[in-house]
């Protein structure tokens, strides 16, 4: 194998193109073939040079197995033509996602390779709401797992386990929220632990649930909660309560008002048949709290003073 | 308060430059102020411009508690100063190292702050040993503690609980290695389950021990593996052999004559006294194996093709 080609598996991180490395938007700014999933912000691909080969593999529901394959042999293939290619991930690519067998598949077949981390929504997300995963009063250990793995069908999670560490974060933690309730509450994990879902962590739109492990359910429901998210359980959730108020998001504009200004906590509420409706008095009623962020694109940064 | 400042809570990521997010590097790059602890390398302080005030506020054994307190005093100070006030912390802010304790005072004085996601160890230490926590065959749920917690006399880890998890990772987990293998093995973790130790990833000096759960006290203990380090427990640790040929690390130049040369696998061997010597045949008769990675500074990066 003459003039052989290199394979970089790159952590795209939550989104935002400020929270890729700069190793990340290095390696994209030079790559002459990039390969890429879902949720990879078009703001991310921008930086891509102009005569790259963006290359889509996203993966439809159901088909897997098969798309899996094809990326493997597309990497290797383009490898092969002496190409620098970059597969971009999001969030870091050997945390779920199958990085791993990617570059077992890249070692296989004689391939060389870097894999450059990038800032996982596991931490990111539940940080981007004001809650640290741990925290010396109230969490010592956190867990991590997918929604997917949740599915009734094919569960191979302990939740007698999980129930027992402090912290546990579920990435795509929304379809399955009802089930992995379930099953943390018949472990024994009280009903009142505290709760949150953030649903595009770090992208605009991101909107925040709060609530407890026995009302999340209902809740995300409510209020209509969609994929990407990450679920949050356990004591830290609370410190959001602690640090909303103050907390800034990349790029927002300080406001010369002071930080009562700094979040848009208006959000667009819609009903859903079979619901109370009723606006603010109705999250009241329910307890939930839903927030959204406003991040504005890399034009309009702040300005440090 | 007037011309208030603000506070920024950084991931400095593992320690590598490059691995620094986009807006770490930006902020570092402005910031009045930079307050940074133990393990934030020379090359990312570097980045701070030439009139930024850099403070070490890293903290001696035994005296955390009153350090602590004197870092959040220096935060607000500084802040209603009116100063842009970076707080440089290793890996991610909101992931051990009381970042979101450093939040909650700063909200509890009114001072805005944002926090900036970072490359945690938890993830890059073992993918920078060839080491995907999660596997679709193998690992489905990881679970992420300090050795700081599995004190012998401040353990409030549930070990039952950690040891049913596919996979577990141990910041800072060299000095308690003996105690954390015990508690998961007398809570039935096998003793032939694959383990891992990575000293100073994405470093100058990275190097790997692996075992098993069962040996990895003695080989961590024969190798003189130092902190920073991380400790890596479950089947996942196997993928390691299967990429070692084959990954190559940031900055590292690939050799034309291929992937054989790509790691340096030779160390400084130091005996241990009352312990077997002679080379690698020792290694192979402990069943232990060590590795150093060469990455070169910031001036020597590899070049694309």
């Amino acid at each position: 194998m003459k003039n052989a080609g290199r394979v970089y598996l790159v952590g795209a991180g939550p989104g935002h193109p400020d929270l890729l490395t700069i190793r990340a938007a290095e390696l994209l700014k030079t790559a002459e073939v990039v390969v890429y999933d879902r949720l990879i912000q078009d703001e991310v691909l921008a930086l891509c040079k102009p005569t790259a080969e963006k290359i889509f593999m996203g993966k439809p529901l159901g088909k897997h197995a098969s798309r899996q394959d094809e990326i493997h042999d597309l990497l290797v293939r383009k490898a092969r033509e002496g190409k620098a290619v970059v597969r971009l991930k999001g969030g870091d690519p050997f945390l779920f996602g199958r990085g791993g067998e990617e570059a077992e598949y890249l070692a296989a077949h004689g391939i060389p390779f870097e894999i450059v981390p990038g800032v996982s929504s596991c931490l990111s997300a539940p940080l981007s709401a004001g809650i640290a995963v741990t925290h010396r009063d109230r969490a010592s250990s956190v867990a991590i797992v997918t929604g997917h793995s949740a599915d009734g069908n094919d569960d191979r999670l302990d939740w007698c386990a999980l129930s027992k560490v402090d912290t546990l974060v579920v990435l795509m933690g929304v379809h399955n929220v009802a089930h992995i309730a379930q099953h943390l509450m018949a472990a024994g994990r009280s009903a009142d632990t505290p709760a949150a879902i953030v649903q595009m962590a770090f992208w605009p739109g991101e909107r925040v649930v709060s609530a407890t492990l026995g009302t999340i359910t209902d809740e995300v429901r409510w209020a209509q909660v969609e994929a990407p998210a990450t679920l949050v359980i356990g004591e830290v959730v609370c410190l959001r309560e602690k640090l909303k108020a103050y907390q800034q998001h990349i790029g927002q504009i300080m406001q010369a008002a002071g930080p009562a200004t700094v979040r848009d906590t208006s959000i667009p509420v819609v009903p859903i048949p079979g619901l109370p409706t009723g606006g603010d008095s109705t999250l009241d009623a329910l307890n939930v709290e839903e927030e959204s962020c406003l991040i504005p694109g890399p034009g309009e940064k702040e300005t440090l003073q």
